[in-house]
């Protein structure tokens, strides 16, 4: 089990594309996603994976990530509502990881990076290119998008 | 991923304690539990496994099944409704391998013993303590059993 802790925000401004590497293709929905838990499927890359997480208290929920076969990752979408596709691109900044994702399909026109902390109250960097954050907005949560897609807001 | 066809029967007759091992003691929640998809937590002994299964359709449904920390499978059960808990016999009966179920808590009183085929259509010996067979009533899903469990009908 893993406790997850993380803040996001939107990005539109595009000088962190000097900073990233390459692009991965993440594709993935939701068994369930309620404001208790989720239950996700996500194909990245080439890699299948399977994560459970629960209610979200403040910017702080737990979280079990497994590993799976692509091929089973690939027959339980079939399983799942809406899908959410999305390019993730890695940024190390001011010596932390982001995450920054692209959206495609439903949800095309939001960027979002995210980056994960070990304890609520760490201080990080905020870089240039990050906008307004969302973390307390249940509207950027990505099983919220794979209901409402941001192209229907 | 893989399929599983079983067959379920209810059970009266206690001449199968002759014919069985050991139980061991198993407890599970239901993360979703819908027709369409169920996501199961279950310990069982002393191992944990994370199950997802798609749509019944007669006595076939679609299986993934992991094997995960047993401290995992403890969290996770709390973000689970009701729990089902039993302790499960192995019984070979006619070269064949049974489940059979004693329940305890909510669904105390219930017995129920399932055998799993290679194909719907597979023949098999129903052992003399086999009673009705219940493998088409949903009240009898597990999944079932944690919303509306036995000593409620």
């Amino acid at each position: 089990m893993g406790i997850e802790i993380e803040r996001k925000f939107l990005v539109e401004d595009e000088s962190w594309k000097s900073e990233a590497g390459e692009g991965l293709v993440c594709k993935q929905g939701y068994m369930v996603s309620e404001s208790e838990k989720t239950v996700r499927v996500r194909i990245m890359g080439e890699n299948g994976y399977l994560t459970i997480k629960g209610a979200t208290k403040g910017i702080t929920r737990s979280e079990f990530e497994y590993p799976i076969p692509v091929e089973d990752a690939e027959a339980m979408l079939g399983l799942c509502g809406g899908l959410v596709e999305k390019t993730r691109f890695l940024i190390l900044h001011a010596g932390m990881t982001w995450e920054l994702d692209i959206f495609a399909g439903d949800n095309e026109g939001l960027v979002m990076a995210e980056i994960e902390l070990e304890s609520e109250d760490q201080l990080f960097e905020i870089p240039e290119w990050a906008g307004k954050e969302v973390s307390d907005d249940i509207r950027y949560f990505n099983g919220y998008l794979s209901k409402v897609p941001f192209t229907q807001w």
